[in-house]
């Protein structure tokens, strides 16, 4: 099980991460994965920056984004991030009806996913054809 | 590689899953991942079945649907999914802007994921707690 | 690509492990994984020495363990296994018919499964029952 | 933790599908699976037919179908499927011993699958050669 | 859960695996994987000659051989593997700074493998000259 | 396959980072998983920034960081990845030898890796007390 650092006793840079995580997320303290991830600093302050940057404003939505973040999670077979970023994608507002959805499609492509090696399918010309180019 | 099946010597039943399947999209053709499955017609059948449900109308857009069918086939490493939902998703709408979010999301779930198997992170009491109740 | 030892230019070493698979399976010569692996004596020897061990006569037949060993390939996506397992699982007598229902189990397995983490499905107390104790 | 749909407060909709499970099995109440992936009738119906029609009569025995399934199931770490799959498997008839071999294949397969993928090993043409033609 | 054999009740085969392990790591007791890889004699004899062998002196030193077990491990989310080759590694010198490092390279090469895989990246002319020729 | 922007018409965001992967590495042109990475010149950035820092100079050495890198490619099956740090592994040092026991390591931790979720092991008392604490 992970050591966690609480804020209490975390360093100076640790604490400057923890900051920005509340301030940015309007939280009172941050999860577990930050106090997790801690033990390593600059292994904490990348994640943070390369998250924020990836789930900041764009061009998809964020109930989107984290929905997207919840088909890997499930994929990977990952209890905490499955937990953690379903709680995200609720606040995002994702209902009980897009999760059911978006349970059966995570179902569905894992299977056609296997089908698709067991089968060695190969690759249609007309999507190569579609592909965007340079 | 697979055999595939072509329309011209498949049976009756499988060339009713094909014509349904044409008929559903629109197109002239299937693409090889059916013409793969037809080696045992009853899974053609049921597959085939499963994904228009599932992916069919409901309270999630086509785009978003086919963007996490992506992220699952990325995640799965799948070459023959990501070109074919690939192209299905930039039928249904996705831009270039779009999929560039959607690998840096894929990339990023990744990495955090197994962070936090590197770590064992325990769940956040506030994750249990925020998880809907029957 | 890997680099391919033929029986030719290998060590005395390599060549006794090599004799043993053409004298244990009655072929002419050794496939590519062996030839392969052969860049590491050691792990040559071993593996097959384990392979032999596993998949020789026991309990299960051999076209059960053919099968199993393909539905763990196909389920990592690994196309060498998948065409090599697939040629020893029809030599040792799968039939299409037998194929086609072994793709639709792996299929449906990896659908289940990825359901089951997508709901963090608990454990019946009734399977720990079942289980065999000491 | 998933939410559990119980019998008592379920739809008629849901009770249904419960109804068709335990006739069909033979058995007082359904898998927490079950009651878990209720939460998304459509997904359960779905879902339930499908395990069904695939675990159903067929050419490959009962018990050769659930060790299959735990084979995929292992190899997925999902360890719900593991006990439910084990429970079953042993039901249908997988002793001991046969389990014992079962787990040695697993084991087996995922390290020559990570083998093949290191080395990137090229397919024999001999294996395309014993592949089906259409 | 698993059956875990205890050396008062083990027979005398398991018994000489345990009293191996004992004597080459130079520890009281054997770890709950053997006990629970007892249930099948041969496996356990097998698995542990070959770890055994893996793992023993070589040109890599002991602890780059555990952090690379723990790479795998956490890769595959294995949380048994996790604790047990966390254990080991420091046991064999590794660090919290080390550790970190490691945790630092899995999350990035999870990463970039699934971005690798998301644009279907071809393979440098540069990279296939490089390997080793036979 | 992906696209892949050259250097004579990439923009000059992309530019800077490109002349960036070239100064540090020393090398004349950047590989195509950069060119690739480019259609989305945040991630590509982003990417660059956070590898160029995981695998700069650490605790641990350049071949032992890039070991660990490929035995998480190997693992996950990332063709591409294995052959792109199979190259800067050897460039930094690693000798047949090594990658030979590399090799036999993947290979062995994978397969103990599923052993432990067949028989799920719970884990020791005594790895829990050897983690570190904060």
């Amino acid at each position: 099980m992970a050591d966690l650092v609480q804020y209490e006793t975390a360093s100076a840079e640790v604490r400057a991460v923890y900051d920005d995580i509340k301030r940015s997320r309007g939280v009172a303290d941050v999860n577990n994965f930050w106090k997790a991830l801690a033990v390593h600093p600059p292994t904490l302050k990348r994640t943070w920056e390369s998250v924020k940057d990836v789930m900041g404003p764009g061009v998809l939505d964020p109930v989107t984004k984290e929905m997207l973040y919840l088909a890997v999670s499930v994929t990977n077979g990952c209890g905490y991030c499955i937990a953690s970023h379903g709680a995200a994608a609720r606040k995002a507002g994702m209902t009980e009806a897009m999760w059911g959805e978006v349970v059966a499609i995570i179902g569905m492509a894992n299977e056609t996913n296997k089908l698709a090696f067991a089968l060695q399918v190969p690759i249609d010309p007309a999507f190569q054809a579609s592909a965007p180019k340079s």
